[in-house]
């Protein structure tokens, strides 16, 4: 089952497994590859013959890239830069919908600790499961203070076991919950799409990577756009494009009403909820939003 | 974590915790409220900064609004009649598509009972969640009869501990189920969106309330039309227009192919399967149907 | 509860329980009918007065129409020919989508059998589901081999217990999971709508089964389509429409923008992936693709 | 199904349904009575011709039970006295075992709260599942507030919705997590065996109620006590038996091994772990502890 | 992995998979064999070097067993004579506690189906899982009816695609819930260890088989019996002893407190809540009951 | 919340999270300390005011242990040795049952891979969680290779991403599904009971964590044992105890019929399959064996 490294029309991707595992899987559906993960949950298959799919712990993504074991892989921002590995990057996914606010390293303490800044470290001892990322940040902050290894659940022992701890959070909310204030954001993290340097030099790959890179950001981008469609009065529609520049470049059609038009056009999801009372307020009718599986400018 | 009354750019509204409460997250998400419940799943995550949301029993809602703890909320017709409490009804919002029949309140007995109508419940005991609305029931048909709280799995009790219950349902199926057998309907009842009478005098408020309604009522709205688009040849388009009326004020686009007619509008979603029979016999062709996030007219 | 067989205005449907029941549900949902099963999941509830619908495990379908327990049905085609049943076939829709490639009855034994095809089994043991088609099969290549029906986890027999087995599959992996190795396919199946013979010749009947087909033949075609809308300007439009054969008869429409119009088609959602790059090298913009219902043709 | 009232051989029992089901069962299973729920789980089997239960939730077994529904049964005792029922108690049952504390209601505030008895809840409001028995508790206190019923969810009211509540807590843990204080305890609760007036006049019912009081007090018993054994010289007899008032009534048997004997008796487990190694520093070897089923003194 | 015959130091052995799984693996427990079923279910890992464990539906064990794939095998008396199987029978092992009465395969109608008896049957349809029994029984009543095998769900069938069905019930609590009537018992079912003829004639096999069988027997006995403790005053010994039979060859042991003995013996678990009342009452004291793993007479 | 480490009457245990939590909680509710994980599963609640808990990941245990911020810990040894804590040992726990074979890590590889010995791994790629093991390992052996810590998952990269693993396993199982070779044994590891130096020195501390210990070891002993009892004339008793010296030291009683006595032991459990036929074999009769909660010799 070795990979025939020789074939030049198979692309080695890998996909993190896990926790982000099925947004992975679905975003690759709606990019048009689809992915069932049988019992043997590590080699999936993918309805691309020229793809080859790996699941693998995000953590460790970067680093098989990095040595030509897969050819591309998807993972954080983050494992990219603890792992120092040296590979390419193609492109920023954004994959999270939930929240509004990107996934953060951050630095932090009981809510009564007397630490209040970096500088406070000086001698502490720090958990976290990003050791260089924490030990890069404390070089640069000119601290010295012991990181260990945390194997997970690392918010407690923020209380007991050590000073302070390296944890990622969205929300803040399970910091919250535990009763930690956060003094210090040491990094945000994004998905990213990495390349082996050998794998971007051969033309293939770097063209089918490209296509998947734009599949994917369509993908994406529809998440975060609606199409909106409404009816307004020929009267109305000059008043309605200028005041509103968030329609950009739509499309009109004639209505079988006469004097009246169909405008269409994208919007972005998160201005949906203001736009439509000023549509309304400047006389459009019959306003619709529809959903997008994928956008591509 | 006292709610700052004060505030006036930050509205408070509850939301039904429980059985509804995954319905309601997901109406509010296609409004554009996009909320993310942490584990203290009381205090939701919402991606707006001037709503601060709370979950609670759908029981319970309406007397904290009514007592200006919070300044709206989402629960049904039955509890704020449960409660008898004094607020102000803004919209009602229909929830669930999975039937088309409402939730209603109704009174049963066990198929082989003597009971026949309201009449005959005198000096007998029935066992409900909603004592309040079956005492002004029995009042108003001039009947007296003990009515006592039940925690619930009413439906058994009606066999052996009591002569009738009062139970919600939406189907029948399950009063089928358990051998019982309607006589009267007391309530249909509907989720509504609420707002303390203070709250509604507050400008900011209810521009706020009003444009989430807009919104709320679009994303529902859009629950039940679809869009619909169909060639037709330009000789066909006015038979086709004048037998269905339900193609409301379409958008009539030119087709590449000479002699054809695009044409586009809403439907009601249940009126489809007859529709599109008879939009192929008055020579549609190429008809697709397309899902909705909002609809505001 | 016993079938009123002389009303004609109910239709009785079977649907497939068990494995193929959530993809059913959906599809029916998808045509327009919305199914809700209760606790007793035999029986369930549709909004349609005119249908009256059955679960029934797949391999019993078949049987029940035959004898006109119910008018109609949707199964497995391996399941008609193994029950060999007399009945009306309408039409074929493909379910699943995850994979590309449809049901497959395949002969298969351990990867280090001696057994290279069919004529290898003559005096052997199979284990298998579908018994009547394993001896069909066996007949018409003219060999001799005991055949028992497995009541389930036919792959881990191959090795121990029988020296061949009968088996379905769709990608093959469980097989490889079992180091099994496939020697020939029996049957490829997929699910029919069928039909009594005599429901059939009635008229009301067949005229909503008609209607029933092409709903699902719409919902079903839909799932394998997707609506593109691109801008491009009035220059480049006649290459790309040439260039392009799966744009098949774009709607046009006028921008806003001088000598840029609109194009919308519906393409297979299978070529999206190869052909939105090469839309964008002929000069389209904004291109979106979209969800669809239904298509009917 | 109706209950034959006249039958004076059956026995109608109450058990409590949902959270303290499974224990319920456990221990009458462990007294001798196995109950096997099926799918209908109001009325479950029994393997005992004479006994009839019911499951039915512990709010409202007592009232059953006064009014004749229910013979006996087995609920706790808040609800006896949240519904003032008048019925016989037989006896009391501790069911729980993870902790050494008993189920309290509690009166508690948040944390920073400036409510620090009783007497501070003059006007204010206070949510309870426990209505009646926290008006009563205020009656006493002359203390004058309103109580309003909770639903559920009743901690996180605490912060927001209302200035206090009345709680059940074992270990008070959900209440520190919630940053509650409490301020009084207003009830301890354990389960007891309530009998209906009437019934206990009945001899044969009686006599059946008695028996199963001391199954279970058998069975209850047993939880708490552990079977030990061992081997002393018989020169260490003497001081070990009188060291010892926990090791109560042994029985001393003849080992073969010349000059020692075997010392066995029952001991409370909770002191078991206090016990070995005295036991071990007084000579005793080969000590043993063993479950136990029931112990009825 | 194809078993090797030769070797007859190794017994290979089937298990019943699914629904009975459990059960088999905990009473292989307590005859002393540890099994620990991995991801691969069919080939568990067992703690005997000696043994060889398949896990196998229950209806076919009998059937490999038979052709020796299997040396022995437990599974039901009712798939035994189903597959018609000529093997050697070592035992009967009943293995659930749960209800007292066995399993049977009844012939059951709907509750208001002119069916009465077997002879009624004539011309009619009934589905099974069991249809050779069906139709032995059939025969032996000399009754002509059709029997097809039914995949599952066998109980709903009974109301509209059948006349009636022969299924297995314990207590027949689903019968009724489904409104049926159960009209004749056609078969007792009890797990049986069963041998293949061969493999009995092996001295080695039959000896480890005999063995398998004593302590599965002395597991199951164990279940059944309870070991009971209690102290009695040399006064009231022999009444006691002659009152109650139950109390086979008791231990009779010296207490240390002068005039009493300590009495042990094992009695039925099904007789305890009858005797121990009778014990108080003959003056025994510290009536103990503890559990026993084994009990081999 | 921080420990107040002048208390010298509390004393600070770390229990296992995750895998082995269940089996450890298990254990010490054996050894009479009943412990209850609230929703904050940190910090648990245990019925002994001398104890405080805390769970943390086995990895972890030693290291917090020998800094001091808790008094002991149980955690396996290969931990121990992978931090290479400094802490001192008081006992080794076999908590595992299902399996007679303790955990070991192994050295693996593909099944078809070239590597047969240690020596063959030079300047290859080797994948573990247990890097610091696995690079002492290959230091011993004189063997230069590349060590990287894997997240998880580590079976599944030996085929394509690494040239061997080091991975822990019971019985291989596992390892054989995934078509792996063990090549070598690096390290057994069983659970440990571990103390901080300077808490050792504590004479309260050590009372405290002896006690825990017997009691431990009391409980743990007690699976591998069971008592047996039986009846033996005495004619055959002294037969009876010289053949099988596995009946240390019997307890003998007087039975109520003559001639006849009872004999009680402990033995393995492991041996009672072989036993039970010897004893009947040498005149035993009605011989049980019950379970026992402690052995402390």
């Amino acid at each position: 089952m070795q990979f025939d490294m020789k074939n030049e029309t198979i692309l080695k991707l890998g996909l993190p497994k896990g926790s982000l595992q099925d947004a992975a899987l679905a975003k690759m559906a709606k990019a048009g590859f689809n992915i069932s993960v049988s019992s043997r949950s590590y080699v999936p298959y993918v309805d691309d013959e020229e793809l080859m799919i790996r699941l693998i712990r995000a953590q460790e993504i970067s680093r098989y890239v990095e040595h030509g074991y897969l050819d591309c892989g998807i993972t954080g921002y983050d494992w990219i830069k603890e792992n120092d590995s040296d590979v390419h990057e193609v492109g920023e996914f954004i994959f999270s919908k939930a929240t509004s606010q990107p996934a953060r390293w951050v630095l932090a303490v009981p809510e009564n600790s007397t630490i209040k800044s970096v500088k406070d470290l000086e001698g502490k001892r720090i958990a976290t499961e990003v050791v260089n990322i924490t030990k890069r940040y404390l070089r640069k902050n000119k601290v010295k203070a012991e990181v260990e290894f945390s194997w997970g659940a690392t918010e407690v022992k923020a209380h007991e076991l050590v000073d302070a701890i390296v944890e990622i959070t969205e929300t803040g909310s399970s910091l919250r919950a535990n009763k930690l204030r956060i003094v210090d954001t040491l990094m945000i993290s994004t998905p990213r799409l990495i390349v082996n340097h050998e794998a971007w030099k051969d033309e293939w790959k770097r063209k089918k990577i490209e296509t998947l890179a734009m599949l994917l950001k369509g993908a994406l981008e529809a998440e975060t756009k609606v199409g909106v469609k409404m009816n307004v009065s020929q009267e109305n529609l000059p008043k309605l494009l200028q005041s509103l520049p968030a329609l950009r470049n739509p499309t009109v059609s004639t209505l079988s009403q006469d004097g009246w038009v169909a405008v269409e056009t994208l919007i972005d999801e998160r201005v949906v909820r203001e736009l439509i009372p000023q549509l309304k307020a400047l006389g459009a009718e019959g306003i619709i939003e529809y959903p997008l599986n994928k956008v591509v400018y």
